[in-house]
């Protein structure tokens, strides 16, 4: 079988270190396209693609076109492809929220296969300075077909995903966004929140302030795209962490060592069985 | 002048450190006090004392007397240490929180100087396996005289102190237990509630929860030793933490791009600006 050609729109960390992936694994052909002209040189450069355009129509002739924009960019990218694609196309996105995009398709009622994606990989550099052909490696990267998707088209981008590495995962829109909320955006409004704190605080930071606080480093525009775009889910994430965090502090004013310890026992374990 | 006799009670991660530190730099003659006789054995071993004695009692000969036990241990070997000290001893400890020892250390009036102390250094190893010569390098260390303290015994105690690399740091009782419960404490509360998330969220967990959640991996007695001897302050910055979480929830239901990037910036400058 012919490998596949892949467009693949923004060349930041994930859509370069999936080109990256791609290429080296040669398991597809591989265009970038990215309306910065520098970067489409370095990215031919390092051999993380084949080919760049800077216009986003150029993507359309590819069997898969990888949306790889901040999701309120990759909102407006959308009905520009979508009616210019190939009927046999499959048209992905690696958006950090899968709520609004997946409305958005539905609304556009798509003749092609679409399918809402988000690996779960990336860190705190930006660009292609954080490209990794092996970025994706055990991570899990969430699945949603949207309505009238082909079974067969779907499976083929399930095999490209697990080529990368990943371990593909269907979940609702719904559920993803509740689960991102709790696990990642959760974490970085506790970060930031922790930096609030006063700076005589601060002046004692130890070991344990500086892990739980590492992603307000992040760059905040990439942040500020999945926390306006999932603000359902991030107010129930928030509400249940409250609650549980009333209940630490009224176990810890009552004295009860024996059930505090059986708590943290329990929290530690759990943090042991993480996988990677 | 001659090198102070030094007494470490404990050779956990910090009293094995400290030992470490003053034998190395040669800064004081250390006898290390511990009921197990493997760890005494370990630590001459290792070289970090010059003598070892598995009763309490026979640290009462020193210069300077470290309490490197466990807050709720060291509040009980106190009174059994205190009355026995040479006049012109100094005795301090290196517990988590400071307001239960100095209450304890004001009802017992002492005749020698005590000093709370409090090195905010320490990481997720424990005992000797985690000891560092180096752990102080750099890191604030908490001194709070106790009232009848004689200022030349306390700053020989602070001479010591920045001998190992430590910054020392004066604050009261209360200030100190407030900010502990406001940088460490209160990320150890997150963890262990982030970690009470359910099943389904942490299969998607990325590197910012792992980051946000490493302190659950801590020994549950020690976490709980200090936990259990700060509520109020837990309480309060517990509080103070939800109100914050709550106005950015409000700011991401609102929608207000531009202030919110403007606080993640504020979060981001002051992130980059913690000291090791």
């Amino acid at each position: 079988m012919k490998r596949p050609s892949v467009a693949v729109v923004g060349l930041g960390q994930i859509g370069g270190s999936l080109a990256a992936a791609l290429t080296r694994r040669r398991l597809a052909r591989v265009t970038g396209v990215t309306r910065r002209a520098a970067t489409a040189r370095r990215a031919l450069r390092m051999g993380l693609v084949r080919s760049v355009s800077h216009r986003l129509e150029d993507a359309a002739g590819a069997d898969v076109v990888v949306l790889a924009t901040p999701v309120r960019t990759l909102l407006r990218q959308l009905p520009r492809l979508l009616p210019i694609l190939r009927p046999e196309a499959v048209l992905t996105d690696v958006g950090s929220t899968k709520g609004v995009f997946l409305d958005e398709v539905r609304r556009l009622r798509p003749r092609v296969t679409v399918v809402g994606g988000h690996p779960m990989a990336g860190n705190e550099k930006a660009g292609l300075d954080g490209c990794d052909a092996d970025l994706f490696e055990g991570r899990p990267w969430t699945l949603i077909p949207a309505p009238g998707a082909a079974p067969a088209r779907v499976r083929m981008l399930e095999r490209l995903i697990r080529g990368v590495g990943a371990r593909p995962l269907r979940l609702t829109a719904k559920e993803h966004d509740l689960a991102v909320a709790r696990i990642s955006h959760l974490p970085y409004l506790l970060a930031y929140a922790l930096m609030e704190q006063p700076d005589r605080a601060r002046r004692v930071a130890g070991p344990s302030f500086r892990d739980a606080t590492r992603v307000a480093l992040s760059e905040p525009g990439m942040v500020l795209d999945f926390l306006i775009t999932n603000p359902r889910a991030i107010g129930r994430a928030a509400a249940e962490l409250e609650r549980r965090l009333r209940r630490w502090v009224r176990m810890i004013r009552r004295g009860g060592a024996a059930a505090l310890k059986r708590r943290m026992n329990a929290a530690r374990s759990r943090r042991r069985a993480l996988s990677r």
